[in-house]
């Protein structure tokens, strides 16, 4: 059996990592109505004024401005309706001075009109209407283009599809857009014990936990998870595994990455790839491998549920996140008391799951290896490496799941 | 026209959608690996130990432990090494006293032993391994049923199926799992004058603006969107297409909720339903209806692509998941100085879109028509109703999309 010989700082880990991201540079084409959450791949400039008439921003009458000067209630004034404009119409008329026409909100306004005067400042007398308060030029008119002009930057290289900006494409008509592909991941399982779940379970054997939670993991930071059946724990399987997944723009296997005899997944990646560190001064989740396989990107989780899915939160996601060019995640924090003691492992830093309950966080953690230390747990607090100790009663900063 | 006879307050609005959420009771199964963000709809109790067997919880040697006392560096305890187990395989030989099995961890405890010393603590001599320390019963053994016992609720009624519970699920075996179905949420948008992107646009029309970012907010919030093509502005057509989208679980429409001659959203509610507000004094978005269609519930949306957005994020997004049975939503917030005076409309309460830069909120507003009202901005502060003015240099606080 082969020691760690030497563990890094979270800090450091998560260094080189920042080192080590391969932004995704694929592009695809995509329909607008699944566009939302992509990252634009190029930046799309309008191709026409939105809106691209000039329009009514109210229900009223569009109007020569000059004709209502002086108007109010007692003294108003009159003009002859000549039209009706309904949106998606266009008037015939053009409103000389004197008469107006009744026009609908985004309808498009007729020629020689300068204003609209709202509906309830008038008061309709058969074929003419009274006009009781003084538009200005321009009032109530939605400018063409008043939202974009022909040449505007829509959206831009980098920005994330909101809601609106899928809106703001959609105003200049377009129904697809260049966005970053979804960096695909390859997930695998290793271990001789690991069976799928839904199969009988032979004495011995467990089942397959880690590919499920990276792939909620890997599927909700952008990520397309590819899962692929556990594999045995020889070399010759490893390496063949790598091979499989050579095409994936990130490979994530789990298990084998700590110092067993059979922890073969780090003679594996020295087959084919160069190692950029193994072994973390954090708990759980020490047995964590980072490696560079023929130019792709390669994690080594540990085995155990809890230390498996830990580490994807706190290294595989934000990197995760920076080859599919999202931004940062920021987790929600609470704050709350420490409703029991906790006792940290010497010199590594330690995520420690918590229950919530009426702004106090009680452990949750049960051990590495068990998922219901997170399944059952709210969120976890962190504890410094250089400390032993949080007593009953600290105030804590609980980050949620 | 008909004028709003009255407005209702936000805070009332949100009142009369609370005591008419419908929660979904539709359920369906899904495949665990699609289980993420779904809620469970039935709880789930483990039908078999996790770990189903006692296990090694380090790579090392399972012994007697009984036969460790004493140990110590300068006296070692000798013992006989009978077997070597990896994970996946059971051990045919009993540990008595005097001897030991090399294990991995993961692998199950062979009959006999009672506690594993870890492999930093011995040192191998051929056939034999010398013990530097004394273990104690139980030591580095994960027991059967740690994780989860027989008959334990792994994931409950009304849970979200985090990373992790989607793992506890896997860890029992189960390759499915029952959760509520998602609402089907039928989008149209109303008026003669919209025309779907991608198509050719017509003098005095605009493109569909509505549907997509409708869409995008409903997808994103647990719901399932089903678009339909723009309807025409006629009673008739509204009604029909109020029918088409029957069998949908809430129904969204935008435009022809105002109050202009062709706003006969209103009329074909109060052919098929009930009208449980029209008209909320907010800004922008106050032409906004909620009404029961059949016991379907329907909001109607302004047409404005910005006031129909920026309700859509206020009121349908917490309706849609206390529909879906998801918790509240609770955006992020931070803290901003803003960097020119807003005026507030009277009695309404505003809702101001702004963009951040350094810590400054600069107002990003330029009309509840122009959806680069949102897609521009990262955000939007609240003015209540009260409130006419926000100086320059006030600080805020920024719900960011």
């Amino acid at each position: 059996m082969r020691p760690f010989t030497s563990t890094i700082s979270l800090d450091e880990a998560k260094r080189r990592l920042d080192a080590h991201v391969r932004s995704i540079d694929r592009t695809e084409r995509v329909r607008l109505d699944e566009s939302a959450g992509r990252v634009v791949a190029a930046t799309v400039t309008a191709p026409l004024d939105v809106p691209p008439f000039e329009r009514s921003a109210m229900d009223g009458y569009a109007v020569v401005a000059a004709d209502t000067a002086g108007a109010s209630r007692p003294a108003p004034k009159r003009l002859r309706v000549v039209d009706r404009i309904f949106t998606g119409q266009l008037s015939r008329q053009t409103i000389a001075p004197g008469v107006c026409a009744e026009i609908a909100t985004g309808a498009p306004l007729p020629d020689g009109a300068d204003a609209v005067v709202m509906v309830e400042e008038t008061a309709r007398r058969g074929g003419d209407v009274d006009v009781f308060a003084t538009a200005s030029a321009g009032q109530n008119v939605g400018r063409r283009g008043a939202d974009m002009k022909v040449g505007d930057a829509v959206v831009s290289t980098g920005d994330v599809l909101t809601p609106s900006r899928v809106g703001a494409l959609a105003a200049i008509g377009q129904d697809d857009v260049e966005v970053f592909a979804k960096p695909r991941v390859a997930i695998l399982s290793t271990g001789n014990e690991v069976v799928d779940p839904g199969q009988p379970l032979p004495p011995g054997h467990i089942y397959d936990v880690n590919r499920f939670t990276l792939g909620a993991i890997v599927a909700a930071h952008g990520g397309v998870p590819e899962t692929h059946r556990a594999a045995q724990d020889t070399v010759e399987a490893l390496i063949a595994a790598l091979d499989t997944c050579a095409k994936a723009d990130l490979i994530v296997f789990s298990g084998g990455s700590s110092v067993g005899d059979r922890d073969f997944v780090v003679d594996a990646v020295a087959a084919r790839g160069e190692m950029i560190f193994h072994g973390i001064a954090v708990r759980p989740g020490k047995p964590t491998a980072f490696a560079m396989v023929g130019g792709t990107p390669f994690f080594g989780m540990p085995g155990n549920p809890t230390s498996c899915l830990s580490n994807a939160y706190i290294l595989l996601m934000p990197y995760l996140r920076a080859v599919a060019r999202l931004p940062a995640y920021e987790p929600r924090t609470v704050r709350a008391t420490l409703g029991r003691r906790i006792a940290s492992a010497a010199n590594r830093h330690q995520l420690y799951t918590v229950r919530l309950r009426d702004g106090v966080a009680y452990p949750a953690f049960k051990g590495s290896g068990e998922i219901t230390s997170l399944s059952q747990a709210d969120g976890y607090i962190e504890i410094p490496a250089e400390q032993a100790v949080v007593e009953e009663g600290t105030s804590v900063t609980v980050t949620l799941f």
